[in-house]
């Protein structure tokens, strides 16, 4: 909770919800008559709107990525040591546009919404979802805003799946597109992480087939399991390590039974995953968790990457993180070596960290050197808001 | 299942089980009157009592390492490609002998047994575990075996760490310690997957606190999931991607809603789960994590492993695998690293192999080679049976 808004910040900021009534045909087939999204800006459109930035996000991400609700706010969004005035997605130059996606539990509609139909929320019966869908709900939302094209397009791991599909699918649509810690697809190891949060979440007896909205229940234990889970994987050994070494909760080695926690390390995980389950819908997780791993670049472009990238039509920048081993940076030399095949202009960027999969979203100084670098190539490209 | 006993097989083989009624300390404090351990041993002891193998189990290993029980078995010992007749550990020159280790399930006094004070199973009440008093128990073994001396104590993964304190505990009852992938204690990382583990365990409405022997139930959602992680751990990321890439189940890409189990990892993960479900107890599974995580070779060393290994009289060799991830070349250095301060013949191989940390329980020509090249050296120590 800031005493004063640091100068830096965007400051307060609220969220709009913007209803839309036309309906989306998904790629399962079905389709939503009507639906909310919620978002966050922050800066000024100019007046060609050449100036703005859609912010992606990713599995657990929601619209709120910079600045604070109120005063009263523990944590600035989530973004925030990269969108400000000064800062790499400059507030003073671009306008910063940051959305739920659909199927998200933070006010776009989902699975906690009420299925118009029954009444009830729509729990397990929302409609699965893929990449495109979400890529399909931000086209609407660009035309809603009179957005005609992104000066970027920017997100990380499951973002970065998003920024790749607009590039394809909308190649006029966007000129830049930043890929942070992502892959073209995920690989059967992470795959596999993901199937036993799944099923952690669905053996919670509190879990009920996915409705336990409706009996007022929460499947508490298999979130947090879910959550443990996947926070263990975003983080490297390495700073696991740093941070809680084998420390006993104790301080002291506990001769005789065991106590249930014992490590600093156990304590922690624990914490996180009680604050997850405290915060996020399973559905939810599951839904995104399924259009992870779904997600493959290629496969509507006979599975050939290079061949899927000649669609593109903006530039590009990769990112990776040195210890990421969820999304590692081989994956992020894979898409800049599919990009070189296709003849695109790609910039790429090997970030020296120990933090993980995590460092797409924390502080580091070379990363936010490489973005604002980037950046700074838009400048002649947009006129001042 | 074979049709014909290979050559090279120890062939059929009978546990036998030893009974222990002298009382046994445990690290926690308690007491176990009496106590069970049932064993394999393949080949003759030679009449100094010169040529014994001690092997050591890990997580979810057990006595039966080599050979068959039956025509009908479908699989030999888990070790079957290291033991037998001019194998590495050839039972024409040597005596090998493998337990279950006491808390075990497959024979040895565990939470499964029955508890003579109660009636019941143990259950929850078995007392905590440490690796030291595995070594305790072991030495009893030897004792009973009329083995004064082993040519060497072998494990790998949890196993090392027996052979480890083996050799600082009892340094004139070995001549060699071979550490198998391996490590002198665990990483934060290592024990936050143990963590998970346990807690999807303890998260099951079956594992009743533990007691779901007593009401005949099993915590088998849990137990699966404790495995699937566990699985996912000790293979490597190449190896789940060559064996099972992004293949489908159905072959095909479902247009549509989900359908629960989708990717062939999935399903290969399931499976694996529920076999260890059927065949492995839960409290076990704890009380082994546990040892596990609390195991630090210099605790009692003024955490100076160093120090810690010039108690050691033995000569060593250590063995790790490129793709282990979980135990990690490093972690076999830093052994190499402490054991050469300590002033210790070591030898160190460095195996390159893409299986993870299982490969220390597979097939691998180099590894084979290694071993038997070591233990060659044991022959001129050792006479005929």
């Amino acid at each position: 909770m800031p005493d004063v808004i640091p100068d830096n910040s965007v400051g307060i900021v609220t969220p709009q919800v913007i209803q839309f009534d036309d309906p989306l045909t998904l790629a399962c087939g079905r389709t939503l008559d009507q639906y909310q999204l919620v978002i966050e800006t922050y800066g000024e459109l100019n007046a060609d709107a050449s100036n703005a930035i859609l912010i992606c996000h990713a599995l657990s991400g929601h619209h709120h990525a910079a600045g604070y609700h109120s005063m009263e706010d523990k944590k600035p969004g989530w973004w925030d040591n990269h969108i400000g005035p000064g800062k790499p997605f400059d507030t003073n130059r671009f306008f910063v546009v940051c959305l739920n996606n659909l199927g998200g539990c933070h006010g776009s509609t989902g699975p906690t919404s009420i299925n118009p139909q029954t009444g009830q929320p729509w729990g397990p019966d929302f409609p699965a979802l893929r990449v495109r869908d979400w890529v399909e709900s931000q086209v609407r939302l660009s035309d809603r805003l009179g957005i005609q094209q992104w000066a970027a397009i920017v997100g990380g791991s499951l973002g970065g799946m998003q920024v790749m599909r607009w590039s394809l699918e909308h190649p006029h649509r966007l000129r830049h597109a930043i890929i942070i810690a992502s892959a073209m697809k995920l690989s059967a190891q992470n795959i596999a992480f993901n199937e036993i949060a799944r099923n952690a979440i669905k053996s919670d007896p509190d879990f009920l087939d996915g409705h336990y909205l409706e009996h007022q229940a929460l499947p508490r234990n298999g979130l947090g399991l879910a959550r443990m889970i996947g926070h263990i994987t975003y983080l490297s050994d390495e700073i696991m390590g740093d941070k809680f070494g084998r420390e006993l909760r104790s301080g002291s080695f506990q001769r005789g039974q065991d106590t249930p926690i014992e490590f600093q390390v156990e304590s922690y995980l624990h914490y996180q995953g009680d604050v997850f389950a405290s915060a996020f819908d399973a559905n939810t997780y599951l839904l995104m968790t399924k259009a992870l791993d779904y997600f493959d670049l290629a496969r509507e472009y006979n599975h050939d990457q290079v061949e899927a990238f000649r669609h593109a039509q903006c530039d590009f920048l990769v990112v990776s993180f040195s210890s990421d081993w969820r999304f590692a940076p081989e994956r992020s030399r894979e898409i800049v070596e599919a990009l070189i095949a296709a003849n695109k202009n790609v910039s790429y960027a090997a970030i020296q960290s120990n933090l993980g999969h995590d460092a797409f979203l924390l502080p580091n100084e070379r990363y936010e050197q490489v973005l604002s670098a980037y950046l700074t190539r838009l400048d002649n490209e947009v006129a001042a808001p």
